[in-house]
């Protein structure tokens, strides 16, 4: 055997298939032509819906399931991932937050994320030094104020009243008093995945941008919008934060900015946090190969996308990166220069992408399985 | 460097690109990642339009113009190949009866392949030894009987006039007279490159089958079909040739038959002639890789098209084979059992092939980059 170790590292293919679906799969193709090569899958995680899943399948750990709030403040059961440390908690808000959670009763003037703080609270409960809160998906625009009443901040009206804990609440907003937060946040490390860079308000902010998708029509949008801005102003004033400038603060309806605001946490992108995790430097330096990928790469891959930090982390070591992906877009060959050695897309025939998507499975193994049998037949070549 | 020697040899893309074409852009794919590496095109002839080219791109010689008859006896300037040999005549009967030169003017009942025979005559008058009839795209539905007019074989009516050359004039054919042909035909190879195995006449028969595309409604698909059916049997009992259940014998309008009866022409497929002119075994036998393809690959591809034609000849001398195709279709997988190596689509994005094609040659550009970058990057893989 010539190949003896190969990571796949992909992004999901958005619209078509996880990261952890698609590693499988590149896994396959792999196996059906080096059937003894090891094979490391380390799925990256966005920050939504199956983050925990993608750390899981990277590291190991434990899947918690704890009962929470759900967006609708009814009770659901969540889970999140505590890693093979016993100190590193990864939670995904979707989990008890998600869009997913309230199907036809979408309404993010009243959904909350104070479920995802009953999540970090019960990590905390376990011990946990460092969580992982990844913020994709959500069915809020609150703030994060309910994921930080869970642990003991209170949001008061002009009455010293306790306001709703959700994106209308934060209307009547007008004091926020932190004393009673949990102590244990102050010695927890606490990094939040996301991978958008939008401010908390304003037309790019939260509410404009992903308003509409939880269910905002344009009325609520606007008012979602000032809310927002009021928080904000406030949160300026009692804690000398100021979040709407921070990249990231508008996402998951403002709770990046929460967690900044009221757990010290950092955004990051989902690559950098999983890539550190794993500790990526350790697993790659001594592969043969890496494989990576994504729905569609481009001249848009080499801002902050996932192959291209692959590819960087690759090149370090001289490991060849192989992208598979849905589409090849304009300028993608500026990638080459980043450090991705080849370009694959899973297009096996000339059809429209709802065809396409029919077939995406099987055509990804096919195409691995070509660069695998290519690999292997011109690996006499000298 | 590690590739010194690469091999193209595609069939043509239908619908898109010439075999020639398909060469020269993988050669520049080639050259792009390996500029130094000897690349050697041996573009497939299919018999049909660009099947001079093919032969001089693969192998040199002199293309030599001629006027001749077009389909409609007007006069046009055809042309050929004299190969290095001087002694090889290389014709498309397309040059001189093709269905591109009438335009708006198609009809079958008039057409004739008389040019065609005046091509085969000037290479004669050449001292051609051996003469290649690409018989693909052409006007005609005659049998042959123009092209061996023009070589001195008279066919004639009850009344002993001779009949008119072309497929209207076969209903009125009660005589062949051999005699005067042109003695030089005896010493002369002729063989037949058509990638078709229609019989003459009935339902999979020149007319019915390629009728309507040279402009026969159905009433004179009939006609065209009783017409090739009464020249068989004349050619049986006046030539004891049975052209009807000759393989190809309905190609080009029934002019693989008169080849047979007049010329003692073998039909062969496009590639085999090829492989056989250009001496492939030699030319392959120090290749380190061969790149073929066609338009689509599939389980069809099994029964002798061109990629599988080209791996069998690569597997004997342990020559990995890439085939880049337009589409990879149904158990496409099979043609790995027969040699080919590994196999990649042009389709880069997920679009329709009235959309494909408008950006096939730069997919097929980049893919060509892609497998070559691949084999750059890994070929440190040990």
């Amino acid at each position: 055997m010539t190949l003896k170790k190969i990571i796949i590292s992909p992004d999901s293919f958005k619209g078509t298939m996880s990261s952890i679906e698609v590693c499988s799969i590149i896994e396959q193709g792999i196996k059906n032509i080096f059937p003894d090569t090891e094979v490391i899958k380390i799925p990256i995680a966005d920050g939504g819906e199956g983050t925990v899943d993608a750390f899981l399948t990277a590291i190991g750990g434990e899947k918690i399931k704890v009962k929470v709030k759900n967006p609708l403040f009814e009770e659901v059961e969540a889970f999140y991932g505590v890693l093979p440390d016993k100190e590193t908690a990864v939670i995904e808000m979707a989990a008890a937050s998600g869009l997913t959670l309230v199907e036809d009763r979408k309404n993010p003037l009243v959904a909350t994320t104070y479920g995802t703080g009953q999540l970090i609270l019960d990590a905390l409960d376990r011990g946990c030094l460092k969580i992982i809160v990844g913020i994709g998906g959500s069915a809020t625009n609150d703030g994060g104020i309910g994921m930080a009443a869970a642990l003991g901040v209170r949001f008061l009206d002009e009455e010293n009243k306790e306001v709703d804990l959700n994106g209308g609440g934060l209307e009547n907003l007008e004091r926020i008093d932190i004393s009673g937060i949990d102590k244990r946040i102050k010695n927890c490390t606490i990094v939040a995945a996301c991978d958008v860079d939008n401010p908390l308000f304003g037309p790019s902010g939260a509410a404009y941008i992903f308003g509409p998708q939880k269910g905002a029509d344009e009325r609520m949008v606007k008012m979602l919008d000032e809310n927002l801005k009021n928080f904000a102003g406030i949160v300026g004033r009692d804690l000398g934060v100021d979040v709407q400038n921070i990249p990231g603060s508008g996402a998951a309806g403002g709770l990046g900015a929460g967690l900044v605001a009221f757990a010290g946490a950092k955004l990051q992108p989902g690559i950098k946090i999983v890539l550190d995790v794993v500790k990526y430097d350790e697993i790659i330096s001594n592969a043969d190969l890496v494989i990576t990928g994504e729905g569609k790469i481009d001249g848009q891959s080499l801002r902050g996308k996932v192959p291209v930090g692959i590819a960087e982390k690759a090149s370090k070591y001289d490991i060849p990166v192989i992208a598979i992906v849905g589409a090849v877009g304009d300028e993608a060959e500026k990638v080459y220069e980043r450090g991705i050695t080849s370009i694959f897309s899973t297009n096996l025939q000339p059809i429209p992408f709802e065809e396409a998507k029919i077939c995406c499975r099987k055509n990804l193994l096919k195409t691995t399985e070509s660069v695998m049998r290519l690999i292997k037949g011109t690996q006499g070549i000298k």
